[in-house]
């Protein structure tokens, strides 16, 4: 797989710096570039990088003005980290295709399916997958071994299971989404009645999970059906590895939350919003949208104001938190 | 599936207020209730709802006296919260059942199990299953596709283990336990012994993990097996999902932990207590009973009095938290 | 199995102090030891067991001086602890092994394995395991039921792979590693472009993972493929239970990582790090070798200097840190 710099650029509508014929053969981070690496460079911490990579190309920002001469061929376009995924893609539909043909699959793998459930055109099933009774698996989905569908689960078109991920029956899942190995999908709501002494009676979760379309969900995820109607994943929400979402939850369209983020039961989380890693939202508030949270912080009330930077338990505005946190720290230097 | 709200209200031992006769399809969330659906009122602040609702019936607490009028045929009983349970477990009841009889799916299901293995009565198999050699597994159990069981587990009766839960060797579980997806019981404690170059030799974790019965472990969950002798969860203890529990913790009778909640090796916790989400507890110390333990808090030291509530890390009375939690948000707030 | 505590003296390099002679049959913890157990005593909390013990025998550290009679036979050992290993490790191979041949199981068992995949010798195939198209794996390695590992993957020598755990393809795995089950390995990291309409295009995750030799990996830990180039896990690396490692993340050699434990992407970890349980590091930072993370804390900045002691959120020492907390927990308690 060999392409051009030339190429590159007229894919990503950019302009060339330096030699356009430089061969390329694959994308590398700009500390490890070598000959024959296109790179990329967008966070001003790494600038020192294009001065000394080995790279034969890096992608920048239009904007971009080197203070030192550069060895590579530069391609500039207007956001060079936005322009990555494109690259990437690029590259990657190059790689031949490895997925195997649906029908052929299904002749000779090794899966199991319930009664009365439907499998569309060009989905191929992995080894060992078992698909309940009275699903709807749309067209295009690829679906690796190991995974287990329940009874009733309803899948769009395009979309990918990984291995080992379980959806538990009456699911609904969109088209175009990624759900990655080991996450669970409808699991039971932790739902308790607590009895005269003291012991627990199980409340039914007799919900389900919906998910809607392009969304994508981490490893080890896990999305609890609801008590009583859905749990809502809404579109193009992306949930990193290690998330609990608990029941009857409702994550806002094109919300991003990073690993090991909890929303407790009834939370209702506003869109765009952007959960930093540890985070958790107690159970029946709502967020409004377009909320930053820091990392490792709990957002405890209802917010109403959208746009807000939060940080800390209970979380606050942000800046005040670090403000307040220099002087718990001061708290600790001095002598007494 | 129709029934009545008499019938409904005779199954609750409730009182009826409104036409007895309206008739009831299923269950519904009340801001979400429509014709047909019998909804619950419990929390105050979801009372508005009891006057705008298209529900056909509401559960309510004895003691509520309507401010408003209300269209719906109101169910009065004693606790609306524990009826609900109840009201559940009778509509998922009038769902036909899909389990399989054990017997034919043990006839043409696709599962391996090992020599000396007895499995026992009306035990329903998913395919893709693996039970090794020497284990007993009781009456009545439903054990869905991909789970893994390894050599001489002991399992009682009428338990559930979800797709793909795994359980290491010499595990013993109890009757009437539910595993969701993916959990992990009995996989190795964490223990390895400093070598003098700075690396570590592995301990071997020679014990295993006792489930008590009545105990529901949360999807993708981990419970490791002892150092020496066994971690125990004992009876009707509930975790939810993502939690880890270290080699030789002792979780005590119905204690409650929320997602994303941890034990350090050797932690002892009491009965009937009550951890929110995202909390941990450290190693070598033990817990009262009855503590109830905020979420994203930490347990450092020894609690020997019973009942308290805490919070914070390290974890101190909650309300004295909330009160220096205000003084720390001075700290951010003042001009300086 | 029967040994005598002269015996064990003898494996451990011991000197006994009572009869040579008792019979041994197990190990035990020393709170539960019985006639028949062997103990140890290393953490001075749990002196009086000495004393109360009914083992039959007590590994101790050559330097303790009983202030009391003991009835139990000691062996006296330079390192109480670290001789527990090779203690458990003498009892464990006593134990008549279960492993099955490989040759036998690789044709009577059900699996799947894909063109051009070598398997070396001795290496045992549980059921329903898959294994893609080019991979390597090395000889006698343990490969559990439900596990699935895709095209291009390397594996070393006397590697262990618990059920369910899932490789994703083109990892590279090193020798006498253990990956404990439903564990993922190369999952894709979270790396999306946000769109001029506020919604995320996926960033293709190009790269893979390598863990080198002798690493352990906890249950439903997540190790994320770079987005270019390699996430390393590095020499006789630990990570416990439920950790999340981001893409590009590099954790050094002999580092050991609590359940529950997080680097975001891009972060460098050092060698001979100690990580608390639910502890993070932020994205894009080095921390410096030897450094000691306490629970539950987050470092958000480059440590330069190694040998630290950190805690909280923002990390600082730890010293400082509870100091402060001893002031802000003094907020809570004052009257105003």
């Amino acid at each position: 797989m060999e392409t051009t710099a030339r190429e590159i650029a007229r894919k990503l509508g950019g302009e060339i710096v330096g030699d356009p014929e430089v061969k390329i053969t694959g994308p590398a981070r700009i500390e490890y570039g070598r000959n024959g690496n296109i790179c990329f460079f967008a966070n001003p911490k790494y600038e020192h990088y294009v001065y000394t990579s080995k790279a034969s190309a890096i992608l920048v920002n239009r904007t971009f003005v080197p203070s030192q001469p550069v060895a590579a061929t530069l391609i500039k376009v207007d956001d060079a980290y936005q322009a990555v995924a494109e690259l990437l893609s690029y590259f990657q539909s190059m790689k031949k295709s490895r997925k195997k043909t649906g029908l052929l699959h299904r002749l000779f793998g090794q899966h199991r399916i319930g009664r009365g459930t439907h499998i569309g055109r060009g989905t191929w099933l992995g080894d060992y997958v078992t698909i309940g009774s009275g699903c709807k698996i749309g067209r295009g989905c690829t679906i690796h071994p190991n995974v287990s569908i329940a009874d009733n689960v309803t899948i769009g078109d395009d979309t990918v299971l990984y291995a080992g991920a379980k959806v538990y029956s009456d699911c609904v899942i969109g088209s175009r989404c990624i759900l990655h190995a080991n996450c669970v999908i409808g699991s039971d709501g932790f739902g308790f009645a607590p009895q005269d002494d003291g012991s627990y009676r199980k409340i039914p979760q007799t919900g389900n999970v919906v998910i809607e379309d392009d969304v994508e969900i981490g490893a080890c995820t896990t999305v609890d059906r609801a008590t009583m109607g859905s749990t809502i994943i809404h579109t193009g929400v992306k949930l990193d590895n290690l998330c609990q979402i608990a029941h009857n939850v409702e994550v806002g369209a094109h919300t991003v939350m990073a690993a090991e983020s909890g929303a407790a039961g009834s939370a209702k989380i506003g869109e765009y919003c952007m959960f930093g890693g540890k985070t958790m939202v107690v159970g029946h508030i709502s967020v409004a949208d377009h909320t930053t949270l820091a990392a490792d912080s709990v957002i405890t009330k209802t917010v109403r104001e959208s746009g807000q930077t939060l940080m800390g338990y209970p979380a606050m505005d942000s800046k005040k938190y670090m403000k307040a946190y220099v002087k718990f720290r001061q708290g600790g230097e001095k002598e007494e």
